[in-house]
């Protein structure tokens, strides 16, 4: 090896710890709930937001294409999809991903000004991460990505009764603690991706007593938190948020080849890279492996991998942390040692351990976090996302694993090479 | 071998198995909360229980005996401790075993007219067991059997806030499901002893909804919920309540080796047996290993393992189902290899598995449960008890592990072989 290119890998080094340490201090704090339009510095009422990489309207897969069209109509944009459809085309209506405004979304991720956004932000950067709320609980209410008069009629509900109530109670409480909470629920089985139960659980049992002094009435407060008992995925949204608080400050750091977003939009996985500012680097999608919720789907029906929730694999959680969430393994027909192994091969691609996470079946051994495309591109090992499932026509029919295609790794490791070599 | 034997080792195997049935059909719900005097059918005015075996008064270790002093002031049996003591020597205050009387109680288990006690019925036999209620958030409040003006004020706080409130709220709910609770909680990192983190947050989402339309004062529920977001152990009286009401049910089956009762009062550890009937086999209680929760204290501050708590390791949770927990090995310095090797003991000694209590750590291997004292004796592995530690003033001021003393096996052996050989 020559001299010069070992000094250019101790600097890769160096950049790669600093932005490990910016996620090792970040404390994030949910304070607040918002529509996207009051949340979201560059939001306007004429854009709509989406999950994943940047696409074209003509490439979106269906869930994320009809969610899009039908946000419009929501919104007031449109008189019907169709004539959404031409005003996107048209330049009428701008398309955007979330995470290029500061948010992040699950499954197609449509978010657009009426959204009610989580807000969290990272007491140590100031910097705010945000996310749309939790559509509902599993198999009786329909995702923002389905669409149907039972849809909009949710749709209203989380803007205008969850939202203002979530609102209040946070406010009240004066803000939450999201590290303590994902730290506790670490040590209670969920790894803050696909299992979300005991999370779920801290977070209400956080809200209760604020909901209990709500200022609204007590039929919303009731509904309110009948929703909050029955969505035991509810925390996700929340953790989601905080993860992106955390990846604003892994940005941007010169020569650093830590990955600070992973995200998919059923069509194409994309990557950015610290060193490489806002850059995307975009493979297909892959399928993903796992369990549909009923008989009547088989794997025709659903999309490829799809959604921002790649966040918390970013900050070292979800796939990463697969050994603390053994009971995911029934999605995969997995094994504990196999949840074990996956954890262990994170560790081979990324850059060190988030001290506060800890995984007691590891006999708190620290989660894995701050993904090295370098190590990725030697050693092979691509990393693992665990997920929900996406029907074509929208909403969430299953879990699984799937893992992130390794061609994004290798376009921005030229670039990164192209750039700083 | 004899064909008689023979016959008699199959005769108990099949007891056993009737025993082992038992449990497994066991349908705890926790349905109320009442006075002991109104909860308890042969409960009195002048009656004091206590956690273990049958004792002494004189021979009773230091905690009891003083709880069973402040017992009898606080209830009006006597004006002073001195007098409480010369009356309970006079027999004009009846002592006697919470195990007795269709009740559990944690640590010093002092249990008089006025305790609020949780009231679980199993709707398969129609057997109730009962529980006082969890003392306070550890550190926060004073326990049972610390005694102070402190300690009165928080048992009165019990008796008139805690108690009606949580009646309201189970009543209006009509009931609720405590297997479901355990079996989610074991996926959830408890094992339903020394870690109830995850059944006493579901419990609180159980209720909450309750809580919420609760008939009293706003104050008196809001000091209630306060209390519940506190106390994380506050669903062990629960589960302990709803170990009793499976326990009472394996009791009284002719042949049968299988253990019905694990209890200790800081003086002797005590076994009953199925075949055996109301016959208590005692042997001196073990000392807990473990963490004491401040520098403060030492080895000689605490006494020997203490509490009907032990019910959970009868019906197969708690120390049994160690592997489903690996975060308490931080209290005993252990790892999660031992964990799983505990687990797997008990495995040996115990008649068949739970089949709805699953571990994830195991590749949802169910527990074990059901405690042989011929296979304690064959294979000299005592069961492991997960415990709490109490000073000698009182009040829980540790956690850790023990084992049940051997010599307790030994004698009900002897014993059913006298009976049954």
């Amino acid at each position: 090896m020559t001299e010069k290119s070992q000094a250019l890998r101790d600097r890769i080094d160096q950049a790669n710890k600093i932005v490990l340490n910016k996620l090792n201090e970040s404390r994030p704090v949910w304070f607040d709930v918002q529509p996207a339009i009051e949340a979201l510095p560059n939001m306007t009422r004429d854009t709509i937001l989406h999950a994943g990489p940047p696409i074209e309207w003509e490439r979106m897969c269906e869930p994320q294409r009809n969610g899009v069209a039908h946000a419009a109509v929501f919104e007031g944009l449109a008189k019907d999809t169709a004539e959404a459809g031409r005003a996107i085309q048209a330049g009428a209506i701008r398309l955007a991903p979330c995470h290029e405004f500061g948010a992040v979304g699950g499954m197609a991720g449509i978010t657009s000004a009426s959204t009610p956004l989580a807000m969290v932000r990272c007491e140590k950067t100031g910097a705010v991460g945000c996310s749309q709320l939790f559509q509902g609980p599993r198999g009786q209410l329909p995702s923002r990505d389905a669409y149907d008069r039972e849809a909009a009629k949710q749709w209203r509900w989380l803007s205008e009764v969850l939202g203002p109530v979530l609102q209040d109670a946070i406010r009240a409480k004066g803000g939450l603690d999201v590290r303590a909470v994902t730290a506790k629920a670490l040590q209670m089985g969920d790894e803050c991706h696909n299992r979300n139960s005991a999370s779920s659980l801290l977070l209400l049992t956080g809200l209760a007593p604020w909901l209990m002094q709500s200022k609204f009435d007590a039929s919303m407060v009731r509904d309110s938190l009948s929703y909050l008992v029955a969505a035991e995925q509810f925390s996700l949204c929340i953790s989601m948020a905080a993860g992106k608080s955390a990846a604003e400050a892994m940005k941007n750091v010169s020569h650093s080849t830590v990955v600070t977003t992973f995200c998919r939009n059923g069509v194409d996985f994309g990557i950015r890279v610290s060193g490489l500012g806002d850059q995307w680097f975009v493979a297909p999608a892959n399928k993903v492996n796992g369990l549909l919720f009923s008989s009547e789907w088989n794997d025709d029906d659903v999309v490829p991998d799809m959604g921002d929730s790649a966040i918390m694999e970013t900050v070292g959680l979800g796939g990463y942390v697969q050994a603390a969430a053994p009971a995911l393994q029934q999605f995969v027909s997995g094994s504990f040692v196999r949840a074990k192994r996956i954890t262990e091969e994170m560790r081979e691609i990324t850059t060190g351990p988030i001290d506060d996470y800890r995984i007691p079946n590891l006999d708190f051994a620290p989660a894995p976090a701050a993904t090295d495309i370098r190590k990725v591109i030697r050693t092979g090992i691509t990393p693992v996302i665990d997920t929900a499932i996406a029907h074509k026509k929208g909403g969430v029919v299953g879990a699984g694993q799937t893992q992130a295609p390794i061609d994004c790794f290798k376009k921005a490791l030229r670039a990164f090479s192209e750039r700083y070599a």
